[in-house]
């Protein structure tokens, strides 16, 4: 087989047949086929697509290109839950417990943030103490004991994936829903649960920009899923504002031990009502109406909280720092941001914010970037509010290691969007459910 | 500026401008852009195309990218020839000693054959004695003296075309028409004559498949000549059958010396006949009457022939070869293929019988490859001739150290297309003619 043919037949608008994708796939990894001859392909792919078939033999392809994790060992249907991406997203510290404390056995892997988008690896270390370098053995010791365990992601977990986005991170090609899906499944996959929720983000700081791109990229990752015979569903969330009110690692464990306690901001707590309902669900085979209830009252009862104590001190975290939340990190320097007008907030730029957050010291803007888990911005108005011109929008937590830019201040003003009339900024939080059956818009 | 940025835009659909044409040149032959990226632009162009001003932009960098020959020093209109590559094209052989007889000088830099097209460096290299590694001062003044001088294409004459095309040749993007004409112009100006005649080759075994390509080709070089103030006209002419009789490096010498004498082939003598005079009436400014005139009788009158026996022996090659042509390398061993039926000729798969050529020895697989001049295949029938079963359609000259395959001889009596009954195989010639003003169709 000849690489730069299939090339060729991509460019020229054929499928290609699955000998052709593992030839491309086992070649990349294998360094038999260079970066120069894999871009020009992806770019084709960018333009002519990849079919149903072609993106689930592409996932296969790249989910075995390295280890994958067997949890056979956990009994139970275990429920992974996948976030593409958003900004004050603190939903997997949230839900994980939550889902957990209900039955449902939860083996999570996680990544660190990079750029924007923070990292709930990231946030959980902001904990003293706290670990995520846990042997597989010991990740599946802890599930079983705990119903609850959470790691980094493996070095050689679908290898292909990770050398394959560098290359498109670079290239240009990241914008396909058949690439950004085989990339997200083919992780996903390789992890080992029997069934994943996914949480598709749609706005300002999100990947996909319009609801018919993100139902098209909910409708492709199920798809892929029910080719591997998992059950998968997506909820399309919005991404139009950040989510709660706290973005940085230690304001967002705070933020997330209010909603374990039944309390925090509305929206974050109805998201993550929603997307453990799911994982209840299917984990203990029930409707979502008993699914919902039981989630309410786990939150309620504190069983959700002392969930999450319960494996944070499984991995070694100070419970007591979740017990007395103002002895997590915590900035000695914050400035209030001042509203410049009066009127109601119309909108606000999450990327924005996200990048205003990571140049506070909350995120990474290179791969060598040091934190600082103080760091961070906690909101003070949402899409809807009136602001009367003077009050507080934000407060920014500054860093005490890092060099504060000025600049910052008029950034984070700048994100908020104010308009003197109360518009319909309905700022619905769910705008569609997409299974293996249905694809539903609220 | 980021490539990256560079490669979204071409990608989106939209216009680069001069400066990042620029900094995509530079930067791809400094080596500060790699591979990877390129290709990925590349592709991108297949799929979005360049515009008039892109394409010209992009030749400019391309031409600029290392060193241009400076012809001033030679007085006159110095007119070069270029051919897209055909089978058995033996014209700039017999082209440019007939056009420097009628007195138009012409510094010509030739290419080696790749692949099922040969080269003219080759061809003559057949002759013995006869070099091609001349200064560019000596270059300069042999034209001065004898009107006619060639040599082989500097190392540092375009460079960064060299690095495009050796890249798109492994990745799929070689067929877009203004990297094509960008990469032959980009040459063809480097090599610094005043005018440009293109010879746009269209059928089997070209580039260029219909007549719709190949004269928006033409168009594209003509009006990137005028862009670049040079007088350019091209020719779109048929490949739909080798051209003359001989296939093989000292067969299409000795095929030159008939059409250098008044005789040979009528297609290549016709054709040999109709490019110089695009290049006698620019270079004498005369029009092509007068010009196809002067041709003629420098033909008939010997002038042209001893015209290439100076030019030959100007360049250490013996001439003595050449006024006994049977002294040149000649085949010991010969194979006639006969023909498996009665019929018409109705087509010549001219690439598949470049490349049995290539396997006989006449051409080079790779660069590596060693040639044998005496090798080649030499036509008994053309299209439209009448054939009886059991006669000969082809000649075939075994090389001497080669291994025969016994193969080729079925695909040659394969390339043949023999139909019962006359078609209109009429064979015109040329297609069409492409300069500045017009194009006329024939």
């Amino acid at each position: 087989m000849n690489f730069q043919n299939i090339i060729m037949k991509k460019r020229n608008g054929l499928e290609l047949d699955d000998n052709e994708i593992r030839f491309f796939i086992k070649g990349y990894t294998d360094g038999e086929i260079p970066d120069y001859q894999v871009s020009a392909l992806l770019m084709a792919v960018y333009f002519n697509g990849l079919n149903k078939r072609e993106t689930l033999s592409l996932t296969k392809e790249m989910l075995f290109s390295g280890e994958t994790v067997d949890l056979s060992a956990i009994e139970g249907i275990k429920v992974d839950k996948h976030s593409t991406g958003g900004v004050g997203d603190t939903t997997s510290m949230i839900v994980a417990p939550l889902v957990a404390s209900c039955g449902v056995p939860v083996a999570k892997m996680s990544g660190r943030g990079l750029g924007h988008t923070g990292g709930t690896i990231d946030k959980l270390e902001s904990i003293p103490g706290f670990k995520v370098e846990l042997s597989i053995e010991n990740f599946i010791k802890q599930v079983k004991q705990h119903k609850l365990a959470l790691i980094g992601q493996t070095g050689n977990l679908a290898p292909a994936d990770k050398k394959l986005y560098a290359l498109r991170d670079v290239t240009a090609t990241v914008e396909n829903i058949s690439l950004i899906a085989s990339s997200i499944m083919s992780k996903k996959l390789a992890a080992g649960s029997d069934a994943i929720v996914l949480d598709v983000k749609i706005g300002h700081g999100a990947f996909m920009q319009t609801l018919d791109e993100a139902v098209e990229l909910a409708k492709t990752m199920v798809e892929i899923g029910n080719g591997m015979n998992r059950n998968v569903v997506a909820l399309v969330t919005n991404m139009d504002q950040p989510l709660g009110f706290a973005i940085g690692n230690a304001l967002e464990v705070k933020e997330a031990l209010q909603v374990l306690g039944g309390e925090g901001p509305s929206d974050l707590k109805e998201l993550c009502l929603r997307l453990a309902v799911e994982m209840i669900s299917i984990g203990l085979k029930i409707d979502s109406a008993s699914a919902r209830k039981k989630a309410e009252e786990s939150l309620g009862s504190g069983k959700a909280l002392a969930k999450f104590l319960d494996f944070i001190e499984a991995q070694g975290g100070d419970a007591d720092y979740l017990k007395n939340p103002s002895k997590l990190p915590s900035s000695s320097k914050t400035i209030d941001v001042i509203s410049p007008e009066t009127g109601y907030i119309k909108a606000i730029n999450a990327l924005e914010l996200g990048l205003c957050a990571m140049s506070l010291g909350a995120g990474r803007e290179t791969k060598e970037s040091k934190l600082d888990y103080a760091s961070g911005i906690l909101l003070n108005a949402k899409n809807g509010d009136f602001i009367v011109k003077g009050q507080t929008l934000a407060t920014m937590h500054l860093s005490d290691s890092l060099k504060y830019d000025p600049d910052i201040e008029s950034r984070v003003a700048g994100s908020f969007e104010i308009v003197p009339d109360k518009t319909d900024s309905s700022t619905k939080l769910i705008l569609a459910r997409v299974c293996e059956s249905a694809t539903d818009f609220y």
